[in-house]
């Protein structure tokens, strides 16, 4: 480089820094569950309902090729939350449930955490799926949020009651359980339950009255962090009158409408509160389309498979980053993650990434610059990851290689036409591994001949050896194991428990039989 | 109806009757060929690359229920040009070759020839593919057109030369050989042969500079109809200088955006010729992507199979109609079909549709009323139409019936994931039928149980029975057998035959082998 331009680099980099540092900038990241790459009209979806999220792509940039860090709920929220693949952080294999010992270790470090240091107002509404354990030692308000309000994990890792309105009860073609064995959902307020069993035909205003609150609070007066996590589109799906029975999709449908009117709401509180030229907001989900609801679950478009698996339709996402006059409106192509969310914002405010090792990589080029992603490649960990066998899968450019693939995990039912996607389709290994060109070939249906594609794979080699010389799991704090005393109940010591937990003057609605009302 | 608002609605009617009278409405058909449902940006692709199709959408409305008439091109095209679905017209089974004797029966009325008599000039450009015949009987010019230039069927009916410039041969991953025992593809204007071998790089070159000059001489002179049938994105696909190895997508991804700059100069001359404000545009494609090419073939999202089969992703097409400040910007889950725009057309300008019976409704609710569509049901014919068999299935608002099935009669692999997709895949009978709910299933994957949807298997019925009392089929124009003599040749007599038919001063360079060069 020139002194010339290097001066000019310096000049340029001190700018980014100082503007950041007078005026910073909030953030939002909204994260759907469950939600698959074909799921909404900007996708190709042909009868879904989302007109704000089809303004916030035209008004943003909608990725193509953005990965979640892993095919199910938990483990690729630790990563969202750490930029860090997730057996780094120990949240592996499979999920946390409510009665589990442990969650996301303390000395991770979340991005709200970096944030709060970093002086920003941080809050967070809905599915945290990172551990509730003793007294509520993993809940979002002991990892850098100071304020919380939500289910926080999944909406059938309890009884289901009532889902729409007014009163059908959950319902799934498959006659697909909640699990019964469980506390009924609770909804928490910082560390204390305010409802339970959680009701969710107003849970979605419940979540947007607490995000728009958490917003008109702080805007104009204190950098923000808002991380909303819908409970939407996750099986049980639900919605409240205005939505119920009014799309063509039908139950999938109201429930993405209604999520679409979540964030149709937040994106107009930040006009009304003018914080919209000063609000980084990102749209994501945490891992493709349940396939185990059958029609009443999510769409991965053409990509292959669904939840659960490490084919790319169990792993890329639909993403939008929005920011009116900073990050472009259109499209792009380039490789990015959820795990680049904590670079970026890092680079974004100025706050401090703590120390331990990253493996987001910042997308600024790709937001700001329109230039080529710094990331090459990615790595694919399985919903069960087992350190004997490690990732399955790797990308390099465009260019995908699998060493061991599975199918959904028992989120796929054993009538789905492509036999590699079903539950029942148990881990299998390949030597040479499997290769697909995803820009070519989105689908992954054309195995390329690795001899030759000799080249490819001697990089895919070295950005294993690369990605290997770095990587270190944790104790999996998932197999800790469970204590039935540390589920959330909002009457402790109550019998019989866990049915008993309630919150004063509600009636317990347990989901008891299938209906067939709707379809 | 009360008297005042009968009243209204008959001057409402006489005025849009007498508008079109005085200022009849220019008319232009853009067909792709072999386009998926999932190969455009806006319907999902994550590489392709679109933009005047992109910005065609976003002045005008997405078709997202829009079905061709078949699943191979003769007789889809046969019913894009007589509102008739594919058996009335004679053009079954499969497809025309260039050696056929038949070819679209005279007595048949087509849009050109009902334009042509309300006062428009007709020109046509690219692939007609419903017949060449004895001394070109068949051409467009023949049928209504005032004009034609293009090759007049598919361009794998004849050697392959050169595909990509500047001099890359025709190829593909499977080898699959263009058909060396036909003559070398002709480009005709009108009935003469201009170019033969036609050359595949500096093909969409001619085909717009033929629709420009067309639209030039016209606009604001006569009324006009132009039907652009693109010879992209057929194999072998191809692409000049200006597209070669330009886009993420491979070499499918080249021939798409030359497509799509076809479309953008068309567009763009509406505007300066100053017609935009008084041109109907249709875009569409003739029926869905072809597996059997693998990854330089298209791709139908997440529809089920492809080309050649009646599953949805072989018949549901993208599809985008463009008229500002006429028709409203937007998307439609309104069902429609290409039959339809027969009768759209007439509605639109006038013009008398001759006597026989059109299968075809008229789309104006849906394109200029914002209306439910009038179609409530459609019928899927398949590729080889048997008369002893019939359609293959029906569907009634959002519900598809399976009569019978049948994979992609040898255009898709026989390693292809989904096995009733692959072309080996024989056709079975269904009783009861398959059943799918496209709104919320658009995949066809959730069979539904036809006894808990008596009344919709009750109304499919109806619809059935609706249809076969009019339905009647027409003698085979493909069955009518061949004639090598029939095969248009530049250079006739001359020997050795067929090799020899070439225009004055070019070489033969036939497609030999398979280049490793590109993949």
């Amino acid at each position: 480089m020139s002194p010339y331009l290097s001066l000019i680099f310096s000049v340029f980099l001190y700018l980014r820094v100082y503007g950041a540092a007078v005026n910073k900038p909030n953030i939002i990241i909204l994260f759907a569950d469950d939600l698959g790459y074909g799921d909404l009209q900007i996708y190709g979806h042909p009868t879904s309902s989302t007109p704000n999220l089809n303004s916030m792509a035209s008004e943003g940039l909608v990725l193509t090729q953005f990965y979640s860090a892993n095919p199910v709920c938990s483990p690729s929220r630790a990563a969202l939350m750490t930029g860090r693949y997730p057996p780094r952080t120990g949240i592996w294999p499979g999920v946390l449930n409510p009665n589990s010992i442990g969650g996301l270790p303390h000395n991770e470090t979340t991005i709200a955490e970096a944030l709060k240091t970093a002086g920003y107002k941080t809050g967070m509404v809905g599915k945290w799926h990172l551990g509730v354990g003793e007294n509520g030692t993993y809940l979002p308000t002991n990892h850098g949020f100071d304020y919380y309000l939500g289910i926080p994990y999944s909406n059938d890792e309890c009884p289901c009651t009532i889902c729409y309105y007014p009163n059908a009860p959950c319902n799934s073609p498959l006659k697909i359980p909640c699990n019964p064995s469980f506390v009924s959902c609770p909804v928490f307020e910082n560390t204390d339950i305010i409802e339970q069993p959680a009701h969710l035909p107003t849970l979605s205003t419940k979540y947007s009255n607490a995000a728009l609150g958490f917003i008109r609070a702080n805007a104009g007066k204190n950098p923000f962090f808002l991380y909303m996590a819908f409970t939407h589109v996750h099986q049980p799906q639900f919605s409240d009158e205005d939505y119920t029975n009014t799309t063509l999709r039908g139950p999938f449908g109201d429930a993405l409408a209604e999520l679409d009117n979540e964030v149709g709401l937040i994106m107009s509180t930040l006009k009304d509160t003018q914080v919209d030229d000063n609000t980084f907001v990102f749209f994501a989900s945490d891992n493709g389309p349940s396939l185990r609801v059958q029609q009443q679950g999510g769409n991965a478009g053409l990509l292959r498979c669904g939840k659960g698996s490490t084919w790319d339709g169990g792993m890329r996402e639909p993403a939008i980053a929005w920011w009116p006059g900073k990050i472009r409106q259109g499209k792009t192509a380039e490789l990015a993650a959820t795990v680049d969310l904590f670079p970026t914002i890092m680079s974004i405010t100025g706050a401090k990434p703590g120390s331990a090792f990253i493996d987001g990589i910042d997308m600024s080029p790709i937001l700001f610059d329109s230039k080529p992603s710094n990331r090459e490649s990615y790595v694919y960990f399985p919903a069960i990851y087992d350190p004997n066998i490690g990732y399955h899968a790797i990308r390099w450019k465009q260019y995908k290689a699998h060493y061991y693939t599975s199918g959904g995990i028992g989120l796929c039912p054993d009538t789905y036409p492509d036999i590699v996607c079903r539950g029942n389709y148990s881990r299998r290994s390949h030597d040479p591994p499997l290769l697909y060109d995803l820009h070519q070939d989105p689908s992954e249906i054309y195995n390329l001949d690795t001899t030759r594609y000799a080249d490819v794979m001697a990089n895919i080699d070295a950005a294993r050896k690369n990605f290997e010389s770095t990587f270190e799991y944790s104790e999996s704090q998932v197999q800790r194991g469970t204590n039935e005393k540390f589920m959330p109940c909002a009457s402790p010591g109550c019998s019989p428990f866990p049915s008993c937990c309630k919150t004063s003057s509600q009636e317990s609605t347990l989901w008891t039989s299938y209906s067939s009302s709707r379809v």
